[in-house]
């Protein structure tokens, strides 16, 4: 049987860690530093010919650095002789540049993808990508797990609210897939929220599709950037009759204004994990994270023993 | 006959507004933003379907920023239906990171090849790669310029030191082609100067390998980036019995303490090219900068014209 290794680069070093804990090895001894010139340098200090070998990496804030590094990284890998090259990416960035919006404009996600193919990854483990078409964007194996399963979890043993009375709410109609699931495993109802823009240059009106009177509203998203959205949508439930509002969303982007908004907002708790790591100056009481270590260090042992990750994806 | 259009991306502004004028053209529109969680966003901002695109931009710090801004222009710029997408990188940033020095390390410089010709890349314009086999590095076409004739002219025309008295010197073993080339054109002898560590944590020993009596010295390197060495090598040259030490380079790169030391050393001037820009912290009366934007533009054209430019390589 062939051997593994698990790597962490600098966006997720905690996540990283509790990953090999629960795999049960120590993490892969590396050492990624800068030149006075502001380049990578990166050195993998032990033997990994002829192994398994998974690098945790989350393309975060600062994305481009981070992209780099694990690109980098990869082809140090690759040249070492592994036998596979797997990137484990709880957060996917430039995941919203998916399309051609716009003419003209380049198409950021599927760049990313062919990059990590050509530095040499041989496979890719993603968590809650913004859109499901971007696993297409890849020729190489790439297993996509949701968040859904582990934040249910939480609303339905730790959250203590009265589960006979919530709506699962989706901010959007591109959410409603995911909303829907969670509602499921919650047995609870469902509302969508309708933005829509009167005329050009007027603010966007949110219309709540569903009843959410007298109900505890959980908005459920994947991502939440500068929390603008979220905070109106928060506002709109209550001014609906919702008893009460939560949030919850995979990926904590949380940039600028973000944590501020979350603050002044009617929302309760926001609920997110540790795909993105949060430093101190983005921690709040009203924030909880809930980690998916578990969940990635239980693909990570599927992958490496080659059965079957697909029932993990619901 | 197809049309050209020249864009600009954010390491060397100045330097393309230069081309873009000695070709006649004005710059492309674009634009790169950011969005609030630091990725780029690019849109091109006028149509170049089955145009010659030539995007300038030098890989020079922030390094990782503006590599991955030039990734992303040329899938922008491949997906707007240009006829070729040529870069122009008058400094390849990674160009150090050309092989395996020890184990397990990456070779960057290949995967930065890789990087732009997976992003769509036709041709890329290079000026002194830091070792000429990096050109063996792309699939795609790549023309190699050399800055030592502008250089070369400098001190033929502009300096005003008695060419009969000048001595050039190499810093080390693998720069004497380079010096050979400036001394050719300069009809002076060469120097060579062999670094030796008699021990290991022993400071090395600079031995001047040439006759450096009475003579004006000029150091010539491709990157001078800490300016450690150069400084050491000036004040070798000096004790050896130099009379006055010029240095230059094609590509300052000129990072942590470069601009201090060389204007504590004995360096009497330092001629270098804006191959990468100098913000105002790292200019100073002892450093000259030359500009290549000529030299570009010709390549420019001929490559536009289908033209050869090997004429240009030396
Ligand atoms: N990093 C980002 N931050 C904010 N907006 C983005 C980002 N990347 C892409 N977008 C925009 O988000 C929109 C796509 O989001 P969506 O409609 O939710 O898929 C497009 O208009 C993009 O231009
Ligand atoms: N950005 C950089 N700054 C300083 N040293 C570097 C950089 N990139 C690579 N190197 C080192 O420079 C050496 C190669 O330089 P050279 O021997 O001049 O080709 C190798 O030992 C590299 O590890």
């Amino acid at each position: 049987t062939t051997k593994m290794k698990i790597f962490a680069l600098n966006s997720n070093q905690g996540l990283a860690e509790e990953i090999a804990k629960e795999v049960g090895l120590p993490l892969g001894k590396s050492s990624v530093t800068h030149f006075s010139d502001g380049e990578i340098q990166i050195n993998i200090e032990e033997s990994i010919r002829g192994y398994d070998v998974f690098i945790v990496q989350s393309t975060s804030q600062p994305v481009n650095e981070n992209l780099m590094e694990l690109l980098i990284m990869i082809d140090a890998v690759k040249r070492a002789s592994a036998r596979t090259v797997n990137v484990v990416m709880p957060y996917y960035g430039y995941a919203r540049q998916d399309r051609k919006a716009r003419s003209r404009e380049p198409i950021t996600a599927k760049l990313v993808a062919n990059l990590l193919e050509t530095a040499g990854a041989t496979r890719v483990i993603a968590l809650d990508l913004h859109a499901p078409q971007i696993q297409g964007f890849f020729d190489i194996l790439i297993d996509h797990l949701l968040a859904v399963p582990l934040i249910s979890d939480y609303f339905l043993k730790e959250s203590g609210i009265d589960l006979e009375n919530v709506i699962v709410v989706s901010p959007d109609h591109g959410g409603v897939t995911r909303a829907r699931k969670m509602a499921d495993r919650l047995k609870a109802p469902i509302a969508i929220i309708d933005k829509r823009r009167p005329r050009p240059n007027v603010a966007e009106v949110m219309n709540i599709v569903g009843n959410v009177e007298g109900k505890t509203a959980i908005i459920i998203d994947d991502i939440i950037d500068t929390a603008g959205t979220i905070s109106i949508a928060a506002s709109a439930l209550i001014e609906s009759g919702a008893k009460e509002v939560y949030a919850c969303c995979t990926h904590p982007v949380l940039s600028g204004p973000a944590v501020q908004r979350i603050n002044d907002s009617v929302i309760k708790e926001l609920i997110v994990t540790n795909s993105i790591a949060l430093p101190e100056e983005k921690r709040s009481p009203k924030i909880k994270q809930l980690s998916v270590a578990k969940l990635l260090a239980e693909t990570i042992i599927r992958v490496h023993e080659q059965k079957s990750v697909s029932t993990l994806f619901d």
